[in-house]
């Protein structure tokens, strides 16, 4: 569905008067085009949160939440979906950033050692009070407190599980997909995900090479990035549930809410499970996803809802209806930022890794100031204030549009994106654009 | 929810090489701020519609639709939803405008006219084939041929039934409120809608005052505007179930299928039905809306979704369900639009006018060159070739931003407008950016 991705960014920096001379960087990843739009709805935004006090938007952060997503003007041309949340997003995350800084911690640790009350005084509870009240959370996060401590010293020590979307992608030959597999599995990785959704044959073919590779234990998933409608999806994926896959990954329209849950029904009995969420646009959808019983894995993303905010009421809600979640990530920065969310989870709210794991994608980590670390497969707590979103100022200076020296690169799909599409990788953005004629 | 609206619109010219010196003129409505936002997002957008030919274009409209909502990188910042959706139906509002004046008829005589293989040709049921095929699609079709001629006569004589928005804005006085409701009763209105939910002693005594000047026997809407929680909404309706609305419209977010299907449950009985559209984002929403029983009268808004294109499935899928469409219309133009779309579907697709009507609001029609007529409170079907899109040089002149002379005011919440923001009528753009540094 996304044949030709430019991996890029929107990316806001606030810069505030005080002191300490700290600022709060936050993103929002894009595939290429449109990132100027993401950016110009951060303009639209601005007003917001310029001139503001740090302390002020944090000490009534639901009002500021309110404040930036239903701006009376704005709220038309979303509301919380799309171009407009996304820029939400990236401003909210920069004020997380800033605030994680300010406090001298990790964001997760921020989180983790935050009183429940404050924690919910961040969270807007309007469209899920039907599923969620702000006692019931309160609730949660109480019971969350028992073994808080020892679990915060399980994932010092051991990390968070992840698993890798690395090897698989569907422009990827045969060979190359061996050669990766057979890395990771040295790596020591024990999940692995498929791309699959672009032609039934060539699934089974390459769902069959990875099965064996990774032998009969060893977790598979499957992830169609939308490619089918409700009845296509559930016959295709009988057609691949003899390679046991854990789940299979947007089977449709992210849009379809019921659509998951008759595909749910359809592959339970196969063993298949349904994920979804990293294009799931707010908090009212993953209320409806989880009331239909329409997916068994939720997948959180960092960028494309309301920040931490709205995560956290996510999280809440999964929680409640005992559903895993298992964070989208990959991209650029989305590794960075969802540690933090996913390990708070696990310490105060899910207490539980059954069934649950990070996405791990193992590119554009390079250009972060404090890039995650992966040992024996799993997410090794950050240690660095803030919540890891700063990138280095190398890579701004290289990379950005329109006067960085260099175009960015899908890595990814940088075997596909040069075959098909001749992406002159080096060429400077300069260039291309006087050659444009712009 | 929208305190401060002033009325803007994003607007797409299409010129062309042809010698018919036709153009075609295509909006979306917006709010005020954020309208640059829908304009970069057309400009992201242009390259597909730039230099080609327009009977390529309509030759695979299909096709058209599918690369423009598809875009392989703009898609991760919609998909088909928010800023790149409203861009979309700006651009292809434009492209059936260009068509239907090429074809020298009026928009809905284009559609009431064309073939339905070719009207079919024109959709995209990705992600609605488990609802509806093309070929039920086909059916519905052929039986909206039989007694077509007598119902577009009857169009062509009586005009398609409106109901006014136009008396009870929620910031109106109750004097103003009393006299708007006399001169539209005076002016043969029957069907009245009057906007709730921000104070609900305020709401029972504006209830009130309509019920008892309209009577018992004309039809009260009423609308929420999106301000409730699910179950506050089907709390405060019971408050105003003695008023006898037809509907409640947008009593929570657009986002929540499931809760407008709660809320249906609930008010069924008190005999009031749940209307929303206007904000909701695409064809996969309306088939949700439908399967889950969560509406009683359909939405549908010509600047929200994808153009017509989009709405034609919309009215298909209504008339599987039997469930009455009452478009949304108001704002910029959108009374211009939506008038072609409903002529179309009682013509060629419902047959029916039972509970069925359009939304009208008497305003900002002064800025368009083919205005719609009102009759005996009915949308006579407009005779001029194109989709009545196309605005009066004069007005594009005085209120482009940032160029025009004068700044755009809501003339809906005029009223209220001023009191509240002071907002400087007659103030000009230039002078207010000047006066801002910019």
């Amino acid at each position: 569905m996304h044949t030709d991705p430019d991996y890029s960014a929107a990316y806001v920096v606030l810069e505030t008067d005080a002191e300490d001379g700290l600022s709060g960087h936050g993103i929002t990843f894009t595939l290429g085009r449109g990132t100027e739009v993401v950016v110009c709805a951060v303009n639209a935004l601005a007003h917001h949160v310029l001139n503001k006090d740090l302390e002020d938007i944090v000490g009534d952060f639901r009002g500021f939440y309110r404040q930036l997503t239903s701006d009376g003007q704005l709220r038309w041309i979303g509301p919380e979906k799309g171009v407009v949340h996304l820029a939400t997003a990236a401003i909210l995350n920069a004020v997380w950033d800033l605030w994680a800084k300010q406090e001298g911690k990790p964001l997760w640790k921020l989180l983790v050692d935050m009183d429940p009350r404050t924690l919910l005084s961040c969270i807007d509870f309007r469209y899920i009070t039907d599923v969620l009240t702000e006692e019931e959370a309160y609730e949660i996060l109480q019971e969350g407190q028992v073994g808080k401590k020892e679990r915060e010293e399980q994932m010092l020590t051991h990390g968070y599980p992840a698993y890798t979307t690395s090897c698989a992608w569907l422009g990827y030959s045969d060979d190359t997909l061996k050669q990766l597999c057979t890395e990771a599995l040295k790596g020591g990785w024990t999940r692995f995900k498929v791309k699959v959704g672009a032609d039934l044959q060539d699934d089974i073919r390459r769902c069959r090479l990875i099965r064996n590779m990774i032998g009969p234990e060893k977790t598979l998933m499957m992830d169609a990035n939308q490619r089918w409608d409700v009845p296509e999806a559930v016959e295709w994926m009988a057609k691949l549930a003899e390679f046991k896959p854990l789940w299979i990954e947007e089977p449709t329209s992210p849009d379809d809410i019921l659509g998951h849950a008759t595909i749910s029904k359809a592959l339970i009995p196969l063993g298949i499970g349904v994920a979804t969420g990293e294009q799931c646009h707010n908090r009212v959808m993953f209320k409806q996803l989880l009331q239909a019983k329409a997916l068994q894995f939720l997948q959180i993303d960092s960028c494309r809802l309301g920040s931490v905010n709205e995560n956290l009421s996510v999280l809440l809600m999964a929680k409640k209806f005992k559903i895993p979640v298992c964070p989208h990530a990959g991209g650029v920065g989305l590794c960075e930022l969802v540690q933090h969310l996913i390990l708070f989870d696990f310490i105060s709210v899910s207490a539980s890794l059954t069934n649950r794991m990070c996405e791990y994608v193992d590119h554009l980590h390079e250009h972060f100031k404090y890039p995650v670390t992966i040992r024996n497969a799993s997410y090794m707590p950050p240690k660095e204030a803030g919540y890891s979103t700063e990138m280095k100022e190398e890579s701004i200076k290289k990379h950005q549009y329109p006067d960085g020296e260099e175009a960015g690169y899908s890595t990814e799909m940088k075997e596909e994106s040069i075959k098909k599409h001749q992406y002159p990788d080096g060429e400077v953005w300069k260039k291309l654009l006087t050659a444009q004629g712009n």
